[in-house]
């Protein structure tokens, strides 16, 4: 994959509460300036997001019910759509985890359908947060994702003290998904050897803190960054 | 203060994304058993929890915009509504705290006031996540939660890897509350020693992950705990 | 039919934009005297109604989307989920008559779902304004409801100018429906026999303005109204 | 006031529930062609009218909590919000009449103000629906919208049956709001004198359902319409 193709597959992330304005102008220069394929970003911040990655060619991602996923599926629909409306194309959605583990899938689904209906027609990431889950709870995650509608499954907010993906993690994603969604690792990809072996396991998408740390010396210095 | 006024000043979290309703079940058991004052939920959770607490006496907090904080002040105030009908007594909102370090107090002073009036008549704890915060923030924030017609300020919301509660914060809460909003201690308050403490410096409730660890022997003893 | 029998069809609507908390007292008042199986209140009333009501074998029903239906539909399945929370026991929305002129049916689906989803597990009648529709727009109407998960097809909001229910709209309605769904006449209902005619075509629900001239003699004497 | 001042005070009302895409498109064009100030549409229909008129110098007003305005003041909120990301420059708003009947001040200027926040920067066109009031219940209207931060009062939504606009109802408008809020005047203007007439009192916007037939036969030979 070459260095235009690798950087397409990053969605940036710029999702710390105490991050600034400041800090987004920066992350959305980077973007501009590499060719980040999309900027990951916090509900409240679409407008601005949105107005600095204008015609830019770069997506902007917003989150919605992050990081833990515990408001009521129709208020994360709203946020989706309200999302969508002020600029997002792409959106990020947590899954109630605790309604997982607790075997209500068809509350699950309903959820991610409900998203994936008022975002309409922004393609969804399911974020499962992998590192709470069992294997046959990341399974039943993929099914409720994929019956739901979704275009992606996620494994990680980046938030979770347990961790974010891990190769076993994205193993199983992509096995139980079986091609009906794309998956994207997400959560402590800081180099590029991380991000290369999770793109050659089959991820379609990559969520990252931090672009620079991935690009290698001579990448760095073609951008002059 | 004696058992039965100390164990009024707690509000009991509930709020991992991993929580089941298992755990929620045994939470509002001991809240009921101990005479706990209130019991701090998800904003999902709410009609479980108010079912199983009604006529209980325990209080039924939800917290809103949880844990970073960072949705639109509307979507705010319709959760906070939400669970109001749903039988939530009192909210636990999270501040944008980029929006305080992004120098916008009318913005975050319009969010609280939104919940406030939504929630109404529901007092609303404003939680700053004082680790994230310098001492002019704090009091900043501070002021925000009291002309925006809050109840409390609150430290924590006990997610952030930088830290909960701390001596240094809440004094600085306390002092620019003036009395005009209370203050509640949470995060990281495992012991009943660091629970007296912060009672002694004037607060008037505490969040804590855990009731029991809290009590002496011989409450421990009198509840048969 | 016996008298408390046809009292339990009626839906007894005050959704007149200027109807006062008085006159909402006493129709409260007039269902509980008479048996009247539910009363139809704007949402926003809905707090207030639950309480008239509670323990008193009266259904809450909360209109959504009322009365023209031209919000998104993620914000009606959060009035409808509000309302709910709020005590409403059922639901009565307003379809988007333009998205179903418009042959957006997938679309006026989509909305029916997320109000039945959002609104569990209360049952959903769906308004499709028939005075406004023809043959063909209700009975794809119709499948809409069905297809959505609604429990009833509803003729009329009452508030068209163009009228409310006609037996040729019933008439249309049950037979679309075929059994899958209910089917609510309302609209323009003022005497018994109008009442009667259309519980005998094989209407459910009806829905009424007042509930007084629809008794016989007979009737009013033996409740003393 | 010249023709093309005149187009300019207009808001060309597009609301009826039957009304389908094809009138909004006819509408656009004709708001476009004519140069009309604005463009008043459901909320619904925001993105597309948007999309239309971009570039256009026509702004596009979504009404909110319409015509009824009887759901609870977070949803105006969420409403008005979502329609001004989805491009929307302009909010109608309908207050709680039957708030306002029963005395109710701080409710109903609680929700303009909640509007007036989650819509910023959009001016805020509070609708008291004048028909239905008593000249204290406008002038107590107009203070809510004053002290709530709108930045007109308009008398009608153009569906009450009782009636739109009138002289008396406009005047009694101007001389509670003194300047602090412009007036709008809506419902039933179907003539140039009437129009006319509205303006020389002092009102800043119209609000109709028609242009054309306002138009002199000069004006509509000069458009060629």
């Amino acid at each position: 994959m070459d260095t235009d193709a690798f950087l397409k597959t990053l969605d940036y992330a710029i999702l710390k509460p105490e991050a600034t304005m400041m800090t987004l102008l920066h992350a959305a220069a980077c973007c501009k300036a590499l060719g980040v394929g999309c900027l990951c970003v916090k509900s409240c911040d679409v407008p601005f997001a949105a107005e600095q990655l204008a015609e830019s060619g770069v997506a902007v991602a917003a989150v919605v019910g992050f990081p833990h996923g515990n408001t009521v599926g129709a208020l994360k629909a709203l946020e989706a759509q309200l999302a969508v409306a002020s600029g997002a194309t792409e959106i990020d959605m947590v899954i109630n985890v605790s309604a997982l583990k607790d075997e209500d899938d068809e509350g699950v689904e309903d959820e991610i359908r409900a998203v994936v209906t008022a975002a309409h027609p922004a393609p969804i990431k399911v974020i499962l947060e992998t590192a709470l889950l069992t294997e046959a709870e990341m399974r039943r995650g993929v099914e409720c994702a994929v019956r739901g509608g979704a275009a992606f499954v996620k494994t990680s907010t980046g938030f979770a003290p347990q961790g974010g993906a891990t190769p076993e993690a994205v193993r199983i994603l992509l096995d139980a998904a079986a091609g009906r969604v794309k998956v994207k690792a997400s959560g402590g990809i800081r180099t590029r050897e991380a991000a290369d072996a999770y793109l050659a396991m089959g991820c379609a998408r990559l969520g990252v803190g931090n672009v620079l740390p991935l690009l290698t010396e001579a990448e760095r210095a073609r951008f002059g960054v």
